[in-house]
């Protein structure tokens, strides 16, 4: 890191880490106030049998009337944590918890984390269903590539609620916003913008799916064997997916073969970058090293040749984190009453990361800052919008009346938060 | 319900009860204020990464960096919700939420409600083993009996925390408080007294087991069919345990067999009891009538003839709930490290509960109100006391300091809740 930034944000000390972490960084809370004699009777014997009832009549009463269908279960074997690897899902849970915390601080989305002792797809699917009536959703984080598309294919088939990979296409939605603003900064269509992917792991994939179904130029993509064309011999599965999908000269080599005159490096692998390479590629050039904690090149270095430069660490500028994207996504698929969450819906999400960008936006600044308290509102909105139209609904949902404050009760009741809001005491 | 009490408590309207659950009754909250840069820093990458490669490399780490070891899982099948009966999970749901509000609004504990879709209880002691990393206790809730003796049991051989049935523990040692009480009003000793309890489900069982291991003088159980006793044809393999532990003289027969002359009455079935049979009980009688929402006899009538009158239901004097056990005893359990709840923790549950009820004692005040925000923290200060004896820890813990807030954070973290206090913030 350059002293230019250690200035600007001194490092956290380790001390400082552990003390953030003690005891945890998630509590529940309860919205009823005052809880008085009479508010006892109405939320636990004799009020709570009537409600109980109500729902054994009538199963979608429990949208209305449980945290579930506005939860969030946050869900990892802990196999591909953070940049550590398999370190399984007691290490994991302190990610997962994280992730919750913020779910709730930037979007005021209710949400648990839960570690799982397996790696077994059928036995996680398996798991899962059996908790079905517990939550609204599943954001899967953290999982090991290749077993996660399996394993997010098998949940969405399994189940009747939407679930996505927040490795995969969280951090999808935000490169792809981030790079329409780079477009737009640099006044270029994304359609004539040659992009070099690397590392086809869950977020290396999902961002070459998702540029491409953006219209992006020419997308080629790389693993740790070099460039992912159609005649390299064992391919696995979603490889070869891969290569039918992206790289259409059928470029061959490696890096160095690719990357000079491209527009856009975007490394989500480990694997480091020369300075070199970046200095040949195409003048006006786009760089997201997004690899955490040490990016694929340092920024300072990247932007002596690049005309934006984005990591996705929180202590640089140009944070693409899918933070921006993920509590407002889930927030918005549930509100809409969307049991899936869809393609359309991803790219309302990035549409909205573009549009309040654009409101600001310069090299440093081509996406909004993770804790900017518009975004999740903004993408909430936006994915509602979009859940509403086909496809994101797997089954017909009653007309609902909208969950509201109640006028006039003897003890007050919190309404759940509203998307298009999230209050200062929900932020703090 | 008289007159008197209709005046006392005016009855809760439909409208009234479903405003109560609409959104559901529980929240996440993050104690991490102000949330800015740094603490992102802190608690997403980079910092994280840290403290999972911390509990990675020694895993008993994460009973200070996660919230699982302060975490209760709420778990229900909804196969015996209340009174009313098998409405299966998404029905529970309101429940379980009720009683994850009161375990956090009345002892600071944090958990977390899951309802399972299946009944198998070797399904759901997979479930519960896979997600063991998830929380560090389970409190069980409204699963049926028989299958709720055998589920506790296969849970607490299979998990190495904290495990219990509160309909049958919590129940009891409630139970045996509020008989102590009564006894010490009374002026007799435990021993002299002749118990009849109606019902042998999962209350009614556990009760008769306190009761016996308390020193109660005789104990009698009965079931639908009548009088428990070792002769009778087609017991239940709990069944003949409870016929083996109680009933010393062999009483047969049903209720009007064995109720005149006893000093006793404790309700736990739906099962009615006709005014005579309470009239012809010992002078100075006591009666828990504790069917809910129907006691098996009116409060009021029963009062005409004992000398202590007791009902579950909250608009009544004398609450016998298993709310004045249950948050303590989970947080004092998990308070001192304790990976099982023995019976030596469950009769210190019911001591410092008994403590409480003699500092105001009279014939409708022999338990706590439930609202009384003494009864949790004194029973967790007894239980994690009873804790520290032998037989409550499965293995040697590491010795740890005590969770403390940060001396001096640049941002304040709140240190986890104490057993010994609740703040008016978390009783909010």
């Amino acid at each position: 890191m350059s002293v230019a930034h250690q200035d600007r944000a001194e490092r956290l000390t380790e001390d400082e880490i552990f003390r953030a972490h003690r005891g945890g960084k998630l509590r529940t809370q309860v919205p009823i106030t005052p809880l008085d004699a009479r508010a006892l009777s109405a939320i636990s014997t004799p009020g709570v049998a009537r409600v109980s009832q109500a729902i054994a009549e009538d199963g979608r009463l429990a949208a209305d009337y449980t945290w579930a269908h506005r939860l969030v279960a946050v869900v990892s074997d802990g196999t591909a944590v953070l940049g550590l690897g398999d370190v399984g899902p007691a290490a994991a849970l302190p990610v997962m918890e994280g992730k919750a915390a913020l779910f709730k601080a930037l979007g005021g989305l209710d949400s648990i984390p839960l570690v799982l002792d397996t790696r077994d797809v059928d036995e996680i699917v398996e798991t899962l269903v059996r908790l079905r009536p517990s939550f609204g959703a599943i954001n899967l984080e953290d999982v090991a590539a290749p077993r996660c598309f399996e394993l997010e294919r098998a949940l969405d088939a399994a189940l009747d609620c939407p679930v996505m990979h927040n490795d995969q296409h969280g951090t999808a939605i935000v490169v792809l916003a981030a790079l329409r603003s780079s477009a737009d900064l640099l006044g270029r269509p994304l359609s004539s913008m040659r992009v070099v992917v690397s590392g086809a792991g869950a977020a290396g994939s999902a961002c070459a799916q998702m540029l491409v179904a953006a219209g992006a130029g020419e997308v080629v993509v790389l693993d740790s064997r070099g460039v992912i064309h159609r005649g390299r011999p064992e391919l696995t599965s979603a490889k070869a997916q891969l290569a039918d999908l992206t790289n259409p000269r059928g470029l061959r080599g490696g890096l160095a073969d690719v990357l000079p005159g491209a527009d856009v490096f975007i490394g989500v692998s480990s694997a480091t970058v020369p300075e070199e390479l970046i200095a040949a590629m195409a003048p006006g050039a786009v760089v997201f090293a997004l690899s955490n904690p040490t990016p694929e090149i340092a920024p300072e270095l990247a932007a002596r040749y690049a005309s934006v430069v984005a990591t996705g660490r929180s202590d640089h500028p140009n944070q693409i984190s899918n933070l921006l994207a993920c509590p407002g996504i889930f927030r918005g698929a549930l509100d809409a009453g969307a049991t899936r969450i869809t393609e359309r819906m991803m790219l309302a999400a990035a549409d909205a990361i573009v549009a309040l960008a654009a409101e600001d936006l310069a090299p440093d600044r081509v996406v909004p800052n993770v804790l900017d308290p518009r975004v999740a509102p903004g993408v909430a909105a936006a994915v509602a919008a979009a859940a509403r139209e086909p496809g994101a609904v797997r089954e017909p949902l009653a007309v609902r009346e909208p969950l509201a404050a109640a006028p006039s009760a003897p003890f007050a009741v919190s309404a759940p938060s509203a998307p298009s809001t999230v209050s200062a005491e929900e932020r703090s």
